[in-house]
């Protein structure tokens, strides 16, 4: 990725924060010169520097890990098009305004039937921490459960390199910053908002 | 991407629509089996049939473009979790519903300073269509302008194959589909309301 000073995130604690947040990823694998992608949710383990993730068994993308176990992920976070008229400054051009991590890594497949069970356990956990009255795999047949078990498989991607990019105007004045997050706030769709809040972050 | 029957969505129409929506995409390169991927705007020209964008000069994957010209652009819609207790069926296990589109297509640089300033012209226009007083680029100082211009690169992929998948619970039941798509409504957020929208078209 391209990755000017002003834009690169330094900080793994923020970096692995923003995965955690943004963890519905995408998986780019490359057999033969062909690339392939899915989009898949992916679990952290920052002890083990390790995302974690499953596929369905028929999804042939996990073959592919057994050949070139080199991939991508790419987690996308907020994006939002900036206009130069929010700006104060003049002749200034449009531009995005975003924020995305690229974790290169090493993949495996996880050949634990117990292990792959803990990976989807821990995803669905996170996914109803949020809610009254969290689903529990506990509550289903527990041979259907099995079943099911047995129709996806298991990955996780040892981490080797992490890109972080936040693309937030940080290389503007700051009154061309402050412009550029009043509009936002003016315009006030989430994705918006949420750049806005970035950015407001940045600046202070 | 794995493309399973009830997912793949086949309408062209629809699917350049939701390019046009969905234009801020992930341009993925493969050098050497190595992958880069960068984020930025697309134009969609349906005549043509290209995607048309700019990279700054100094981001190198324009010249990965002359290297290997076959590359891969992401377009991700809305996403959202969906829990088993949504629906009225037992025996469910969580899912993640999203819309996305990959196209895999032959890049060129363009070599015209005037075609680039078209792409980028055509690019301010759309974006800034919306707005009670559309910024334009006659209101720069043209020097500046001429200069700006000179430190980008455009290009154009021409579109080979295009992969499409609405992932929106199509496999379950009506009811099941229903109550899920009143428990999106009910959690509120943007991207969720967004999928809600698409369950529902799905479901009529």
């Amino acid at each position: 990725m391209y990755l000017p000073k002003p834009f690169a995130v330094e900080d793994e604690t923020q970096t692995f924060d923003f995965i955690e947040q943004n963890n519905f990823g995408i998986l780019v694998t490359n057999i033969k010169r062909t690339t392939n992608a899915n989009h898949v949710p992916f679990l952290l383990d920052r002890e083990k520097r390790q995302l974690l993730g499953h596929f369905a068994k028929s999804n042939n993308q996990w073959r592919e890990l057994e050949a070139n176990k080199n991939v991508l992920v790419i987690f996308q976070g907020p994006h939002a098009y900036i206009s130069p008229s929010w700006y104060v400054s003049e002749n200034l051009v449009p531009t995005w305004n975003f924020a995305a991590v690229h974790v290169y890594g090493e993949a495996e497949i996880v050949q634990s039937k117990d292990e792959t069970f803990g990976i989807v356990e821990s995803l669905s956990k996170k996914h109803e921490s949020g809610f009254d009255r969290p689903w529990q795999s506990a509550s289903m047949n527990q041979e259907v459960l099995q079943s099911m078990l047995g129709a996806i498989v298991g990955f996780k991607i040892n981490i080797m390199q992490i890109q972080a990019k936040a693309k937030l105007s940080q290389n503007r004045s700051e009154k061309d910053q402050a412009g550029a997050i009043d509009a936002l706030r003016k315009q006030g769709s989430e994705q918006e908002l949420a750049i806005a809040t970035l950015m407001q972050t940045e600046l202070e």
